[in-house]
């Protein structure tokens, strides 16, 4: 009732959509990095309810006009900010056929559920976790994260927790991590009702990583009080500035301790599939769960993201039910179990694997590692063009894929300069030239320029470098607005 | 650097990828509703982790040879299992737009948030909600029932219990639902750190709907146990046999007593597009908050629901923060508040709005409201089969657009009849005639059909119908065996 009236006319407009989307993608370079919406355009987008049907011809122009031109960026060779992959034509075809073929994944058996079992079980390879470790594919590593606290709660409170709630106190519960770590890290304590009081947060090394002894003393201190420590959070590339956690000797603590041992590795963890980048995550593969995305250094289009968990029954315990209306048969449409919605939030849920699926299939590990460290190289790169450039300062060493920096200007105060980088992150942005972020190093504000593109080429680093510098210079001294 | 090496070739290997796609959708009346996928395509699946690229054809001839002809059957006119929406080729054609856009609409100043907030605009106004309510699109309704769940979490206890946590006996909160309420609720209260013992289940009416009565009596009596009554969850549209509790009636009482006023619409509430079933949601727009499905009776591909909140700053309470790395700014890239993560589990999201908007805009609420209408005539329709055949037995009155129903044989037992009937339903899954599903209608095994689809045609019912029929006859008495 709701498929076209006339096929051949929506064979014909889907291939010009097509037709559109790829001169768009294939012409990205040549747009702007990011240009802002329009009021014009946003009022356009504020309409009521609509009654009527409309032409498929005309909500496609609609689209063209009002949606297209206004994407976030992170599809530009110039995009470094935050860490968001930029995607790949091969990605969005594979999204195209995953919604054609319109599963619901949350279970049953179809051919859906047997393709997030392989890509599961090619990164349960990856990390060399064992037989009987589970996985599951999420939004992102947010929930990731979360499902990860919620499996090292059951761990120590006994899966009669999901009835009985997690008592006084969050039962007292502790888990650890550095302060560099995600702030959905803490939002995961605090959606369990353990409350975020119950993430010990500790301070990090002069590269941004946690230090082991640290963990062990206020493991120690906790115990002592009475607390039940369970869970240690270490990363795998933190947000800020690429640090990765001395894994090995934290997973030391974690055994020594035990602790359930969780590494965050939202965009870091997937750089084990470069030869030259895995030993830097040594001791990644004893961890008890791994979230990491594949949305952002794989390039897999959003959302899509991971977690592995050692041990698959305990995961299981954490979620599974089965209600009357979910009755698992033997055979039938109603068999296969597991069930991924036994180990997850979420019953209901998309083909996202497919295409994580076309994108190892069609580029393998090795092409996938390869483009991680040409952007790696690239960091170190504009590292490099920064030091050697008087009007800029680094910030922070270049340890991974992320560099810190700021604009110089004389006669400055450190607030004054806070302000003014942050004026001009804005205005590059605005120029459309190139996109960075904001964040801060120590006390202060840095520009970050996140390498986790595979469009981006050398020059556009100088290119980058080359528009801050002109639009720094016709900025005048003064003091720029506070950020909001 | 993962980009196509020859745009050419990728462009003529996607236009024949989108016939392939539209043949298979436009011929998919001829095909089985379901068929197994062979122990040798499993196998082929199961590979190790690819490590040297392959050539896209390659790929995309497994897809087409593996994955596509082993769908879940939810796309087919003769599903009638579970409650799944079957999509449309717009919708596939929109999820297709939205990766080679590609954005991450956690927030940010782009066009995918102002394409998000259109739709959340639109549902709002569909319900009634007043200025200042928020929304926010999910995977589905298991994640928006527990973002409800956090949020009336936040009103009782507030802001606070983030950081500390839920508290002894989940800061004795209790909530109520009834014994119809599908499981997800319950797993939000584990998640949560409430407990699922805080969730009181109360029985239902012979029509499967919660009693007002019932909620007031149970709301006293915790009272004066101490407990704190926080939450009481509606159902429009049961999962088991689709009853709408009595909303109006229930608005009543969550008033009197002070809780948050939850819907759990997950395919019902969306029947607000029909003008003839609106009437039977009568209450709905009095809710704190409402949880629905764009993938289920609105018939977007998967996966998209929503939760709207009335009291839009609690539902921000519940989740907002903001690091360094996510600092607002006035102008730029990082600017147009709130951002979308400040209301949800997710830091990264995808563009699920876009299939929504595509959905909306080229089809209007009347005629989406009208193909809900035919499947409520065809559930009608098919009770009326059902009742005047003496092969069948109707086990609930059909109140919407699920009809439960069974088999019948003489000289069976009742727990034969159970088992007979589940039987029954898997050898219909394997003929490929036609889905359904089973479930329990009291202690008794049905056969539910879920008429959700817009592809089903009156005789759909019939032949479905004459399916069961020739393969129960088939059938030798005897014990078949226990589901698992």
């Amino acid at each position: 009732m709701l498929d076209p009236r006339d096929w051949d006319a929506f064979r014909k407009l889907s291939h010009a959509t097509l037709d559109d989307a790829l001169d768009y993608l294939e012409s990205v370079r040549e747009r702007p990095a990011w240009q802002e919406v329009p009021d014009a355009v946003r009022a356009r987008l504020r309409e009521s309810l609509p009654r009527e049907p409309k032409p498929l011809e005309d909500v496609y122009r609609e689209f063209v006009e009002l949606i297209l031109p206004y994407g976030s960026g992170n599809i530009h060779p110039r995009f470094f900010g935050w860490a968001q992959g930029a995607g790949t034509p091969t990605g969005a075809l594979a999204d195209f056929l995953a919604s054609v073929m319109n599963p619901n994944v949350g279970g049953r058996n179809h051919g859906a559920i047997y393709v997030e079992r392989a890509v599961i079980e090619w990164f349960r390879e990856l990390f060399a976790f064992p037989q009987g470790s589970s996985g599951v594919l999420t939004v992102g590593t947010s929930a990731a994260n979360l499902i990860a606290v919620l499996v090292a709660r059951t761990r120590l409170l006994g899966p009669t927790a999901r009835e009985t709630g997690v008592g006084a106190d969050g039962g007292r519960l502790v888990g650890y991590a550095s302060a560099a770590t995600h702030s959905c890290v803490r939002r995961a304590f605090e959606i369990s009702g353990l409350g975020s009081a119950s993430l010990r947060v500790l301070a990090t090394d002069s590269l941004h990583r946690l230090e082991p002894a640290l963990v062990a003393r206020a493991v120690s201190e906790d115990r002592a009080a009475g607390r039940r420590p369970f869970m240690l959070v270490a990363n795998a590339g933190t947000v800020d500035v690429g640090a990765i956690d001395p894994l090995d000797e934290l997973a030391d603590v974690a055994e020594r301790e035990n602790l359930w041992y969780h590494v965050d590795g939202a965009f870091g963890a997937t750089a084990m599939m470069s030869p030259a980048l895995a030993p830097r995550l040594r001791g990644i593969e004893r961890a008890d769960s791994i979230a990491f995305d594949f949305h952002k250094w794989l390039q897999a289009p959003y959302d899509a993201g991971c977690l592995l968990v050692r041990d698959g029954e305990l995961h299981r315990d954490a979620f599974a039910s089965a209600p009357n209306y979910l009755t698992r048969m033997p055979r039938g449409l109603a068999s296969a179990q597991p069930w991924f919605t036994d180990f997850t939030i979420d019953l209901s849920r998309g083909f996202r694997a497919l295409k994580v699926w076309f994108t190892i299939k069609e580029n393998g590990a090795t092409k996938l590692g390869a483009a991680m460290e040409a952007n790696v190289r690239q960091a170190k790169l504009l590292g490099d063009l920064v030091d050697a450039d008087s009007d800029f300062e680094l910030l922070a060493p270049v340890q991974l894929n992320i560099v810190c920096f700021r604009y110089r200007r004389a006669g400055l105060s450190e607030d004054e300069l806070d302000r003014f980088n942050d004026e001009l992150v804005i205005r590059l942005q605005e120029s459309g030239e190139a996109v960075t972020s904001s964040t801060n190093v120590g006390s202060r504000r840095a520009i970050r320029a996140c390498l986790l593109n595979h469009r981006t080429r050398d020059e556009d680093l100088a290119a980058m470098l080359a528009a801050l510098k002109r639009i720094a210079s016709a900025m005048p001294d003064g003091t720029y607005g506070d950020r909001t």
